[in-house]
């Protein structure tokens, strides 16, 4: 079994400038309209499913996930965290981590369910201001696992 | 800090029987009109997020919920698994591991987007038939973690 995909867009190349990668993972941040502190961790092989990995491999990427999710939670205070690792559309097996806010589109709702209503504009810009230096303590925490 | 919460649905003992506990965490299957594959780890301490646990106890809840994963893949060879940790309307970790399939009423989309169509009722029932077996195969699997 090869380890990369010729028809996964998550095994291109021009799948997006990774803040940090190692062999096994790497983590980029998520162009999502509304929700700017939106990572995603995402395998590097070619594999589907967690349950794929070895217990270790699962336990050292959910390391990454954790630390990604403690420097969300320091620098945003957000109201909530949000994991999932669908695949559904493109099974290579990634992870979301999502920073939520009471005053965004979706809340208390996923991102992937209806809208509750405009996100709180002034609130949004100031998270926006803040992903320069949040992608800065983002790639610490990782280099610090990875 | 308490471990409990008299506020909280998922701290109440009328939260559904568990398929298995052990001190860390408990599993239930959901009851989810459409989607009958679909189990939850819930984290027995009355904790919000995924970092707020150690390392270990956050190794040994994900092999479980691989665990579960695994059993969900063998027995009803599922078009995807899906994992997610919200929380947003009930602020108690726990793990949604779902069976998702092309014919359920979502595919691909997630169980909380849009419904696409009308799930597939032969395809539905053969899994309702499936459901003691699995619930039992279930228990066996994270028999051997706990």
């Amino acid at each position: 079994m090869s380890s990369l995909s010729a028809e996964c867009p998550l095994c291109q190349p021009s799948a997006g400038a990774p803040l940090l990668q190692t062999p096994l993972w790497r983590v980029v941040r998520v162009q999502e309209p509304g929700f700017p502190a939106f990572y995603r961790l995402i395998w590097q092989a070619h594999v589907a499913e967690f349950s794929e990995l070895t217990a270790a491999e699962r336990a050292g990427s959910m390391e990454a996930v954790a630390a990604i999710e403690r420097v969300l939670i320091a620098r945003l205070q957000p109201d909530k965290i949000n994991l999932a690792s669908f695949g559904n559309m493109v099974p290579h097996l990634h992870w979301h981590v999502m920073a939520r806010f009471a005053w965004d589109s979706h809340y208390p709702q996923p991102l992937w369910g209806p809208a509750q209503r405009p996100a709180d504009p002034a609130a949004l810009a100031r998270i926006e201001r803040e992903l320069p230096a949040l992608d800065m303590a983002v790639r610490e925490a990782l280099l610090g696992l990875a």
